[in-house]
């Protein structure tokens, strides 16, 4: 019942701090003789790294994943792997005389007053530094999709950030890799860009919405009541730092709409079953329907920003709080292969409790 | 690892369908001594129960709760409380003819295409009558958080309900219980039942929004990453039949901010830190603030509805689906207690958890 | 992460107790379209009920179990089945003077030393009756397991009674089910019987032992290190009342040996590696050879005798206690369909877990 | 519910195989503010470290623990806590030639026949290296219990190597750390080394038992049914390499004894409830008693030894097995520590559970 376990058989517990000597992933449950190099791993973390582009942190860490157990010969065993990533650029000076302060929309406080004490060293725990196990854990998982599903595809792309937003009459699914914000729109990308650097210049921040997609997901996954596809994935993209929202299908917008409106109708298709709109967003009744499983979530802006804030230090006094140090000014864009870890993580551990309680075998429709 | 189970500590397991004898809940974990009796978990079933009011389904069920184990001469024992709903107005007949057809935009597909099978009896597991399990068991957890923290109380409204809003410059807190929608706004009631027996006579339906808040909840419960409190409340409130958003503080508006704007100030009060605003929904790093604890979600349009819908059998021929039988125009309504529940569960979960791993002590601000 | 759950992915959470208005198992993670009628469960739930020979406490409880939801048409859906068995004979009244006295030997002073409470009547929730639930849950799992391993067979026996033990040379499989003992000897049934007569007669009581074997398990179930299916035999067993200790296999007499002794030879037999012997009770490294799986456990003799023994009342005052009631002189004799049951529940659960894992594939000798 | 945790609220999961580049323990839940530092850990593995003396095995492993989370300036933050102790003499020439062959008695058959691939270097997972991650995890659990319950002490220690058996009648506690074997009688040590270097010379090994006590233990810890404290100890004790059986006070000796005989009497003493006797092994009803907390295990002899078995290879061709490499005739010796590391994170595990579910309150006689 660790706080920091996520999934029921495909089950990832991150640890590490952000300025510790390393960080990393123990990986239980992954099925055997799924091919594993550090290499496939690699590639989502470099997607995620920071120091990669003028719209991120400058924080430079080469993020690279070491493998110390569970495979053998190139092919999990079955047994527990561990990812680890070693910290290199640290330079905690620059958190030094936050020791005392807690920073505005920070967990600074809450850490302390749930602990008694912090690793203030770049948020410690708290910080997005976490999130790079996480996805070191969701290349495990697509491997191991690969295997079990062919074709699966999991796709993560911002759709807002801050007042823009992604034109859906354009969507590009193509673009999405083609540019550092992973929007599905080339077009858009200098607006974006012009509008990140003046809030950098005006040492502000701001939010994004994160899409995530998985395609060809089988019909039939997920389970009633708590054990959800959706739950889980509101779980997993919840758990991400400084997310305050998240949607499935139709999300919030579904108070709007009639029930004439939103029920997406049924036909009979070559292959199966199909539906004349997803409104669901591939899930009904916590179980998969074969359609694209769509997640949506709204991350807030980050608070270590340049701007003083108001803010009290341990001892109850007043402060002001800067935070220098290299920041994101949009959190979001580094959300993305995030969001697409947990989702793949989320996706194959109900393939396997399918496997398990029921087997290949289930209900074939016509 | 029961995916019928929610919670860590205060373990709440649900089981039964719409149509069978009994639906009920397993509750394991509660304090000892917490005193318990039939009628402080009824109260909030009453509120839940379908047929109170002509905005609900006519469906007449007693909803009687008994409790068959756990409470000793009116006092939980400290070992699991068994709380059985049993069903007694079913009419299944109602139902018979749905069983070769799946309705759209409900579970009926999703199911058989995962289990091979399906009780189709008013939707079976799938009904929301699993939700009474819920509001019985968060009953038990009230009474324990009672015990625990007194003063700390929990509130449930709707804020929307199609295009319908509340307006929150006239929210009234008081007048959330004397009306049949808990809406915060008793000048606004007429307006919602002329809207929704409009609905209800063009045979339609609509979603809604419903918002619950924990006012009380000391600082310093939840924890990071994976059991943060806001992680285990998105899933609470999404593992919610029809929920298809879940919203903290801010929600899916923070992707709108700066971070200039959003970050909640802190200052000394007389009783520990205060925040200037509570964009952070009382929640910073999955941890509480002391602030009140805001979490939001949309419930789609029920797909119950009289309109035709076009869909398919089991056999994969084409028909269309009328929803006779007794269902609410807005299902929202009757989530408001629902989401009580599932907030007291979480709550008092994470109050045992801290308790556990930490103990009484905390760190002082001050 | 309920105490009072047990399983992985086929979970029993029982609930109840001894004199309450009924007690039961919540069984989550059957698989679908096992067929289940309350007779399925019935039969071991006789085999188990108290009053049923002269050798085994007079209570008369018919033990009629119930199966509240998860079975539709005579099969179960996949959703959880709830299985209720309510209490008739109670006669609490035999019970009442202990309700400030401790047993010794008895769960009477912790439980009361841990919950500051306790349901004194008949126990509570530590008599030996909640083992009806599990009896109840593991006819479940029998279905199930017939289902997917057909010809797995899980057979019960005592094979010590205080002084006696059975002779393993006269060893008859077929007599187990023809003796009120569950020994594998015909011809030894008669002293037994004259042993527990005398003992009543003395107002005494006495341990045992039973051995629990599943024959026919599949090679290749279980996991390495804490999910090993030896250590969830030995948890499943030491969970039941009185027990003080599991053996698998050589058991504690492994102590004694040599390695050269010790190590069971392999061969290459027609259908796979087969073995000279089975010191090891069919699992190597907490997985199984697909040899006999082989558990034993020691009940202690039950404390609930006439014999008066020093203790101490809730005061804390001396006082002497007999107790009075209806006991089993030997509760080994009642534990052998509760060791059945829960081998039933251990070898499914491992069954779904290595499907869920791994699939149908495994590696193959030869 | 990882298949390689262990533990509730102090969970640790184990990684890591024989010969890969690292092992270590992933431990969750530990209170915050608990003083760490490395050689508080290393101590414990010092004991347990191969190549210590001449009747263990003479692989050279320095088993330098790491912390590399979880830990800021000296105390526990609360946060997972990452121990990783690299390989360095792995020598893994030695184990080549088994790479085909399957040795008698090892998990090398198992592991296949489940997983279709084995790490066969030094047994890989099936290792007993795995359990100096144990061993560290426990020095965590020990400095927390430390912090907690002031004066709790845990002590391991041998009572049985082959055909010798300790004299309880000499028996002394404080002799226990002053020998190599862990027995609590200084004046047999040179009868047990000239007995293991006969075992050594005939290239043979013999099994032992393990006794471990855990002293103070407040009464009240435990649950009911599944969670009981007899239940966890005995799944932990048998997820240790090699147990095959396991025993809470009288053990399996409780079948031969009377209800007269083995109730342990109560009487008042000064702080409290006292007994006449510990034939429970301080545990009623899954409870503690306050007494002392007493489980015993038996290890069988390992089956690496140079006497040559019967085997198969992977192919199903049969061989003969001689086990070279660096081996321990008795690897009872090495389980002390872990028995004692075992104990440790079982105790406070239920510390943890029982002041969550019910806080520093209980029950108190007299």
């Amino acid at each position: 019942m660790s706080m920091n376990s996520f999934g029921h058989l495909f089950r990832v517990t991150t640890w590490g701090e952000s300025h510790g000597p390393a960080l990393g992933a123990t990986v239980d449950g992954c099925p055997p003789n799924v091919p594993l190099e550090p290499e496939m791993l690699q590639q989502w973390l470099d997607k995620r790294r920071p120091g990669q582009n003028k719209n991120t942190t400058q924080r430079n860490e080469p993020d690279a994943v070491k493998i110390l157990s569970g495979v053998f010969d190139g092919m999990s065993t079955g047994t527990p792997i561990q990812l680890m990533i070693e910290n290199t650029d640290q330079r905690s000076k620059d958190y030094g005389e936050i020791s005392q302060t807690f920073r505005p929309g920070h967990a600074d406080i809450t850490y302390f007053q749930k602990y008694g004490n912090r690793d203030y060293r770049g948020g410690g725990r708290s910080s997005a530094r976490e999130t790079a196990a996480r996805v070191a854990a969701g290349g495990v998982a697509r491997e191991a999709i690969k295997a079990l599903v062919p074709g699966l595809e999991i796709k993560g792309y911002m759709t807002r950030m801050g007042e823009l937003e992604i034109d859906r009459s354009r969507f590009d699914w193509d673009a999405i890799d083609q540019n550092d914000f992973w929007i599905p729109d080339a077009g858009a990308v200098q607006e974006w860009e012009d509008y990140l650097q003046a809030l950098r210049k005006d040492h502000d921040s701001v939010g994004a919405v994160v899409e995530v997609v998985a395609r060809g997901v089988p019909a039939g996954i997920g389970a009633p009541v708590y054990g959800k596809l959706d739950t889980d994935l509101a779980a997993a993209m919840m758990s991400i730092n400084a997310v305050k929202g998240v949607e499935i299908g139709e999300g919030m917008n579904a108070a709007r709409l009639k029930g004439s409106e939103n029920a997406d109708e049924i036909f009979m298709g070559e292959n199966g079953p199909e539906y004349s709109s997803n409104h669901a967003g591939g899930i009904l009744g916590g179980i998969s329907t074969g359609q694209d499983v769509v997640v949506r979530f709204a991350v807030k802006p980050t608070s270590s920003i340049l701007t003083p804030r108001k803010s009290i230090r341990k001892d109850g006094s007043a402060t002001e709080v800067i935070t220098k140090g290299r920041h994101d000014p949009c959190v979001g864009i580094r959300a993305v292969p995030v969001a697409e870890a947990m989702m793949a993580c989320v996706v194959l551990d109900h393939l396997l409790l399918h496997r398990g309680q029921i087997g290949e075998n289930q209900g074939r429709v016509g």
